[in-house]
């Protein structure tokens, strides 16, 4: 006999492939879920398989969206000729969140990892060149992750973009606000000194 | 603009309902639903949906169970004069698992614990005492975990218990096997010394 009935054995089994949860926590949520009202298992099933079967890449921008193409295409933005390239939609978000920038987005979904086996046709790439052939852009803003991967991406994007006359830049790396030397990390000290601004 | 599109947010806000999952990890939880198959998305939302409506209480031990009495209760065991009084379906499975027990089980789905407004009403100690009453039964096990709200709930069913002329009986605390003393709480050590055992 196994330890739970068949049904609740999915159920756990379901869960536990789900990101950072394990097989402990898979079976705390599951009956969790059974305890609960019939409806918020049911509200929760169906807003799974709401979202997988609604939302779709953005023809223009890559992001992810319920019609393409999304709203932020289809509204109008101060800065129309400044393109920023992020990772994941998430890092849209958060740069969005900041009001500091007023141009246009391009999700790349990824950045190139060979030893996690993507490759440059696994990412939005070649979508965001065609984009820029069109000649709309006068700036290329990359605002991938500073790790060993999004700067990868961010040189083998320059290669691709420069030969199209756009202006590539990337975004700032150094000390976070409010940080402490003392407390920094050697690469990031390192970073903010090599980076460092004139001020008069 | 809300951050996400409708749907993902919907999807966001009821994963983040889940217990261990805040809105960061709900948020990782439904880009990986997203980035997976169709059927990966609808297999997790139907097995929600499934163990929901599939699953209920066994009329004789209250464990959950698909079909009520459920398989352990249409059963044979070795002891059927001994219960084993647990809080959850999954303590049932951990002192199954330990194969040392061979008598029946009962379920709490709880125990009584005023802070949480949870009292003897809210448990399934009316069914337990029915059961006691049939005279079945010499001896009842009483497996809570060593918890305050779990000592209480286990002096409040001897109580109800001892009249019916069933022998009440407590699993045993102490150090945990390959422990060392010097590492030892001392909650654990004392109730290891009031509960030692004559060897001889």
């Amino acid at each position: 006999m196994s330890a739970h009935t068949q049904s609740l054995e999915a159920l756990i089994d379901a869960l536990s492939r789900l990101p950072g949860v394990g097989r402990k926590s898979a079976t705390r949520m599951a009956f969790y879920l059974l305890r609960q009202p019939a409806e918020t298992a049911h509200a929760l099933g169906a807003a799974i398989v709401a979202a997988r079967d609604t939302i779709r890449y953005c023809e223009v921008c890559q992001n992810l969206c319920e019609s393409s193409p999304c709203e932020r295409c289809r509204g109008r933005v101060r800065e129309e000729s400044l393109l920023c390239v992020v990772e994941s939609p998430q890092d849209l978000v958060a740069i969005e969140s900041t009001q500091e920038f007023h141009g246009r987005f391009h999700v790349l979904h990824g950045v190139i990892s060979p030893l996690d086996g993507v490759t440059p046709a696994d990412l939005k790439i070649h979508e965001l060149i065609v984009r820029l052939s069109g000649g709309a852009f006068g700036e290329v803003i990359l605002a991938m992750n500073p790790s060993i991967e999004g700067e990868a991406t961010a040189s083998y994007l320059t290669k691709l973009i420069a030969p199209l006359g756009v202006k590539v830049s990337r975004i700032a790396s150094g000390l976070p606000m409010g940080a402490q030397l003392e407390f920094a990390d050697k690469a990031t000290l390192g970073r903010s000194l090599i980076d460092r601004r004139t001020l008069a």
